[in-house]
């Protein structure tokens, strides 16, 4: 075996000094792509390997950051990812991703691997099955920042970034009323997750101040896919008083919903309107464009790196806890948007 | 500080075994969920840290893996995630996903930053602007198992797991031909990206085939979203004799193409017909719904964990290196499918 190759060595080869090179090594920002590059080849073809894992647990700081969501392919999700890495990049941290498939089972084992894997600090949004909160203190206990994003449970001493959902199940209501539409139903999630349960009470209280009727005939528990919405609209349509829009918490619900009423022959916006939640970008490229109420994820992503950041800088210092919450805007497309003729503010 | 609890501690607290406890805490599949969940609350009440990353320096085995893709927001690679992890976890690993956003640097560093975790093995599908092998070389050094799919580099060793793309460029093209389109044009990507460069081959292959002239007037690179397929159009209805028929490597462009024709006035299928590739969910979401070629994700995800777990059960006896290659399919859907009688075979 030759002897071991040291910083010190390709910083002699490459004449520059041993602190570039373990910045280039470490990924500081301060360093040019061509320079990591460079000492990167050159640390490979010399069989110089960093051990990097031996320095995190002497120095306590790996710079990787977990992530982890219910699952990764929906655009928001995929968009507050793309926030938190984009504001984690530049101070040198790399992300890593893990999704639980909403099982909280597969959640806890997820906080074990990111705790084993020697993180800084876990972001993440629950699984709609989570109930414990053992995991969620043995991150603490390890004294690692943890941070919650959109779904997030009330733990003390834990920051969250959401969104005004209570506002965002308003704005969307109070928009059907102003189109016009006298029953407005509501397509629901789970309950366990706050985020649905305010939705809904944003719901309850514009239909309250606009002098309309709550009716819990016409709040239905849905899962949150496309075949939930059509049969959703079966069950609406057997009511004696039918609805004439649709508020629902998921974009994908009114995608479905939207596909059934169509096949029912009742046409939209004229007869009927439905606003979703998320906008996701497929509501904006149907033919009948989907109303839908945006969550800013990749802000909320940035927010959300940025709360971390917070909180490691202020280690041993101060103790940090921040509930940041962000507003949410209704994006009014065709799918709730009368013709001005027809239109009938209450 | 109190001494250091150990298994035995925990299993003498719950009366079961200390190996019911170490498989417990090792997420063995054959523990309950109800023996996991009791056993991780008792060891965390108990104050137990189990040092996984001591026993994976001394034992070599983290049952951790690494994917790294492109970017995780299209079904396409989120698809072959989900398969991933469908085959792996009931083998007792635990899956990391890490983003390159295309980009070779943010790829060199993703593959630094798992094998700092220890990884047993890294799943991968190349950036677009990956050139470079000596991260790769990085890898097979360390005796690690590193499996291609999708977009893979021709390293030797090196498993890989893709599709056919010439026999999808072939049949997308043949189908076109089939609906009575004279002249189809080609809308690919970077052909520095084999899987590009074969479904052109293939298309050109089925232009000859059927005693078509191909022409590289018809050809054009683009980008992999909306707006180059609008502006392609535009390039392509400027030529003298115009198209009445795309094929186009990516269904973001597809899309993009088929909006601009729709805003030109162009009746599809009639007068022009439309084929993208990769199967999004979007494609049969539309009104007018989009013919693509499926790639069968969640099948090459699935495969590409065998293909590492062949690998990993074969470590010391045999090398082992496969190229697997699944077949596409054609989904015709409205977007390319003409009226019977229309329709003129050649």
């Amino acid at each position: 075996m030759s002897e071991k190759i040291t910083i010190y060595d390709i910083a002699k080869k490459l004449n520059i000094t041993a602190a570039t090179v373990s910045r280039a090594l470490n990924n500081n920002p301060r360093i040019s792509d061509t320079t990591r590059k460079l000492v990167m080849e050159t640390a490979a073809s010399m069989g110089y390997t960093q051990n990097k894992l031996a320095l995190a647990l002497k120095s306590g700081k790996s710079n990787l950051v977990g992530v982890i969501v219910p699952y990764i392919d929906t655009s928001f999700f995929a968009s507050i990812i793309r926030g938190i890495e984009e504001a984690l990049h530049p101070e040198g941290y790399n992300v890593i991703i893990c999704q639980t498939h909403e099982t909280e089972a597969k959640e806890i084992e997820t906080v074990n691997t990111l705790l084993n894997a020697q993180v800084d600090g876990i972001l993440m949004s629950l699984s709609k099955t989570s109930k414990e909160t053992t995991h969620f203190e043995h991150i603490l206990n390890k004294k690692i920042p943890l941070v919650f994003f959109d779904r997030r449970k009330n733990i003390k001493g834990v920051s969250s970034v959401t969104i005004d959902d209570f506002e965002g199940g308003y704005v969307a209501t109070k928009h059907l009323i102003e189109q016009g539409c006298k029953t407005i139903a509501h397509l629901s999630g789970d309950w366990s997750l706050e985020i649905y349960k305010n939705r809904s009470e944003g719901y309850k209280q514009a239909l309250l101040d606009h002098g309309l009727k709550y009716d819990e005939k016409y709040l239905l528990h849905v899962k949150s896919d496309t075949e939930a919405g059509k049969s959703a609209v079966d069950t609406l349509m057997k009511l004696d008083k039918k609805p004439d829009a649709i508020f629902s918490s998921s974009d994908f619900v009114a995608l479905g919903a939207i596909q059934r009423l169509q096949e029912l022959g009742i046409k939209l916006p004229d007869d009927f309107c439905v606003v979703g939640f998320s906008n996701e970008p497929f509501t904006q490229l149907m033919e009948l464009s989907i109303s839908s109420v945006d969550q800013a994820p990749h802000e909320m992503g940035r927010m959300a790196a940025k709360v971390f950041l917070d909180q490691v800088s202020g280690v041993g210092k101060v103790k940090i806890e921040q509930k940041v919450e962000l507003t949410p805007h209704l994006i009014s497309r065709k799918s709730s948007v009368k013709p001005v003729a027809k239109k009938k503010a209450k």
